[in-house]
């Protein structure tokens, strides 16, 4: 196609881990490769082009058919990712130890000129997003891939890495439900979700939870101890809780005893609060367990590795099609193009009133509400 | 609400097995009962009105909040299902040993109200929805939930026990890919899909298959053949091939030798005639799996449940809002009613320009065309 | 057999929930059946004879070859199981809320007699056989099948749901290692293991981890230090520690922070002392992963199944022969029978020389020592 | 240690697939790296070094500690693996397209020392292993480590890659269960197993079959259609039968039918036979499903995983202490060594007296005797 002019692709994926990461790119680069287009990787974000001295083989690794075969169902990502090395907000350390921020994109946009990148494919949150939007802007050919396990990014229905964080969490409320019912406990797992409690409700209703709570509906302990007696009634001696990190109170909630335990709050958060005030309360056993960092990782699921290689192949077509400044979104059953600039800073919650959450009430799940 | 006056309502399963109907009866049950309705499931399809006197327990089950305990993740279905007693055609033997068929719809609508059941949810397919929109024309108030594991249900975008299926085949050609390659073979992987590729398609892309084979594509085995010869060039010596059971080879296709096996024919259909015919044309050792009937058994995936439990509440709040004569659909995200007679008879093949098959061909998966 | 007279038995389970406990019960019954004998099963370990007056369907459940199907492969005990109502120390509550405990083990062997019930199978960790020997002292025909997740029970070489729990752990392990690696991160994942490291050493091995503490080996966190800096200088910008929950750090170590906290210590254990002193000492991101609870439950493996049914056959075939006050014990290949007076109170370490600990050495793996 | 004295070791895989193969490797390069002694993989076999213009980086790979990481839990074989190229019998096509074989042995002897490998551990079958023993008597040192998914090989009680071929046959046996209940099917599924049935026993004991085939047991299948009718009678309308590839009927049974197809046979063996012959004969529907491929391949369980780390490990220390000549074997909980001229065309068939069989008679398991 006349539109693009490509010869030469580059890849970055940048923020924390997320299964589908290889998927995506083995799929730009067959992708791309099947174009006649060389594909390069740019390791650990944009760090192998701004810190390249760091990097004995070079900050750019060549993507051929032989690196990207085989690597679909793998976690992680072949060229590395990072949260550091910002390239809008540079951290320069002076000679006493204070830290301030540069602006390093126009170099980095020349960097890509250096070596003849005609367009650059990156995966990435929120902020990798901005980040492309920047480059965009500068001139750069960029498509953008969303990636987010929370899947609480805009504009896009679900991303890769939320079906397995929820299988996986289901897997492990699963595991808890034989537990629990012996010893007759209460039972609380936190999961990823901090702005959005998509994991939570996901995995709660698929692996029966009694009890969500998630930022979308502050709760009140009250209720969920309400729900603990119920199932007593109904001879239940055990309850599973679900909770997003992000889940917050109501107003006035007692949660002053957990509060007061600095460290407990920094290594634990919502969970283990929630989990103390509940033992206080009720006199029940009650146990926590955190899942936060077993959710980024493992082996995609099909429907992730689906999702994954669409983006990356979409991507591509993309470019071809002679796109910038856009990201690939999944509008099922299509995968269509927003405009990076309408991405950035929003965030999409659950909504109160879609389907799962009233099948959820129609459980009898208590959201603490 | 007034719409509905419903007390009583009567769940069935019927056709084959799916992994996610126990999550259906489950939601269905507990929605009911948080509504204040008694529940009660007719044993194995219609079987249990029909044939009531096999039942030692009676042919209609009471579900109560303890039945349905612990059973979203259980494959099968604990009311039972089945292919026979068809209540539109219903086989009589006479004494002679030849069989006809009579219609005991009329029969089976007075048997709900002898038993005051106000409302019936029926789970199945293509001909299990036919004749609950033979019951629903008879005054029936019913209400339809789609079940296919092919996904090939018009109306539907999907349907619970699809996802668990291509999860597994998916693992399969993992499990093949290196045993195909340390000992240089062609492996052909036979899945369901009589009318529609749709598992093939999804598992094939997200199991890195070389060639998908499907009913929407007649396939050339030349073109295999090349595929296969294509990646010898390229140093691998092996090649996977999904094939649907219904995909059929273009007009005058080389498969004269395999089809004079009338047995193997039999046993084996489309996927042994594949491999037959490759190890005679290519010379390469060549081995086949038929995976059918392992796809349909199991335990769901956590998106399947999530699915299954929604279509299942969905099928109580329609019958609240007082529908009848529909079927409950997926419109990701939202789920929505179908008239039942606008389902009957129709078929969902997958849409050859479809953003997953643009991903395979962008991929270099050859289709045998 | 003329050995034996048994006419009727019951099956008990106690102490803490592990997969394959139902795997042991259908292979008891089915066992037992099959020599026409009756099968009971006690409720919450001895819970159905001590307070009877709590089942409204009777403290005892008959159990038939109906209510053993199907359930080799789920978790749990479908007879419940308990920690509390200790037959030798049975907990009375005075008017004015002072615990006193008395001795109800006479009581239960003629509880026993009363129900016709010749002999008993039961299912339990070192606290269960103890109670098993006492009745079987006082004359009651008692075969028991040793639990313990932890491995650490003397006498048998393994026993059913330590191969689950070490197949879970070793998942989580693989989970962290794309996570740990693309965040540069220490992670530290704590899993059971209060007296013995088995869980830690097998998971650890098999997970790829890099370092692992156990009770068996007081650890020194400067030497875990020394091997995260060697990692760093081989390139690896991560490491992967297991600890067992009853690891200890050596004499005078160096964990008077995490000391301090008591909540976190309350909560968290060896775990999160271990990642705050890791993450104070070397500065890089630490972060703690609990597992503790999520390894009792869950479906047992083919191999926790083939233990457990082993076990339930075998402790059949024991009471056929005339056997009693013995427990049932794994001799790979075989299984062979423990005088229950030699089982109480002695515990098997990971012996410091055995052929796993000398190829995780091997590996390279530190022990902190 | 002054034994040894070696500077450089080589590692070979042969013959067939098996999950552990990797896990292998991994562990005797980094014993290997550890002790200071270089590393380097033979590709495919002996291929690397009889035909190394086969190869453009060489027929050696250096085996580092970068090669090795991350590779315990993938299928397949990093320095690949052929059941072709056998340095004893190796084949010559002469131009007239004749084949004859030549003894190739002395000259793979003079190219080991012409490459300073000081000695070997290769990775094998029974074929394998005897090729291994030629070696060893021709004055190379070489160490053999067991490879044997069907577990039949003398002097080991368990090699890698059996559990996981247990654990997916035994997950097969679970999906199948529900299809079958709902249909009311007779299901035969064909496992790995030539000489011995361990894999159907196994995983027929842990997956619930009724009936289960072996090698050991000539079947009559008037017994088999007994145990079909006993469980009809007790209401289960439906069989399972696992049956492996070498089970061979009585004398004079009834299979003629299915005798005839001659490409049936071929391509399906003895599980299509019983389905045939089993329809045929209780007018039941019955199919079947062959395991065989699907069995080799995967990621290794934790306790394959720990067997085959053992093993390489293992290898190495007998290297290091001087041995030659001999075979790695499982004692358990112990590692021995065996003379490899003990251990060539030797069988390991499943007790008829083990305990695991004994297990399966009180489950009233039927064996077609």
């Amino acid at each position: 196609m006349a539109l693009s002019n490509i010869k030469r692709i580059a890849i970055s994926t940048g923020g924390g881990d997320a299964p589908g990461l290889n998927a995506v790119i083995r799929a730009a680069v067959l992708a791309a490769l099947n174009r006649g287009w060389e594909c390069y990787g740019i390791r650990d974000g944009y760090t192998g082009l701004l810190l390249p001295e760091q990097y004995v083989e070079g900050g750019m690794m060549r993507l051929t058919r032989d690196r990207v075969r085989g690597i679909t169902h793998l976690g992680g990502t072949i060229i590395g990712t990072t949260n550091r090395n910002n390239p809008t907000q540079y951290p320069i350390t002076d000679k006493d130890g204070n830290i301030s921020y540069i602006d390093r994109t126009d170099e980095l946009v020349r960097s890509f000129m250096l070596h003849h990148i005609d367009a650059l494919v990156t995966v990435g949150g929120d902020g990798s997003l901005a980040i492309a939007n920047v480059l965009a802007q500068k001139g750069l050919r960029v498509v953008g891939v969303p990636k987010t396990i929370d899947n609480d990014l805009d504009r896009t229905v679900v991303t890769f890495g939320f079906d397995t964080a929820v299988a996986f969490a289901t897997e492990c409320l699963d595991r808890l439900h034989s537990t629990a019912a012996s010893h007759g406990r209460v039972m609380v797992v936190e999961v990823m979700g901090r702005y959005a409690g998509w994991i939570a409700v996901n995995a709660g209703v698929a692996g029966s939870a009694d009890v969500i709570l998630i930022p979308e509906i502050p709760y009140n302990l009250q209720n969920v101890i309400a729900k603990i007696k119920e199932r007593e009634e109904h001879g239940y001696n055990f309850t599973i809780v679900i909770v997003a990190e992000g889940a917050k109170p109501q107003g006035g909630d007692v949660t002053v005893k957990a509060k007061s335990v600095g460290q407990a709050e920094r290594l634990g958060g919502v969970g283990e609060k929630v989990a103390a005030d509940l033992q206080e309360l009720t006199g029940k056993e009650t146990r926590v367990v955190v899942l936060g960092h077993l959710l980024r990782g493992g082996s995609p699921t099909s429907q992730d590795r689906l999702i994954a290689l669409r983006f990356g192949a979409a991507a591509v077509r993309a470019l071809e099609e002679g796109q910038s400044g856009i990201m690939i979104a999944l509008d099922p059953p299509n995968v269509n193009y927003v405009p990076l600039e309408e991405v950035a800073g929003r965030m999409r919650a659950v909504p109160l009133d879609c389907d799962t959450m009233m099948t959820a009430r129609d459980l009898g799940i208590c959201f603490g509400d």
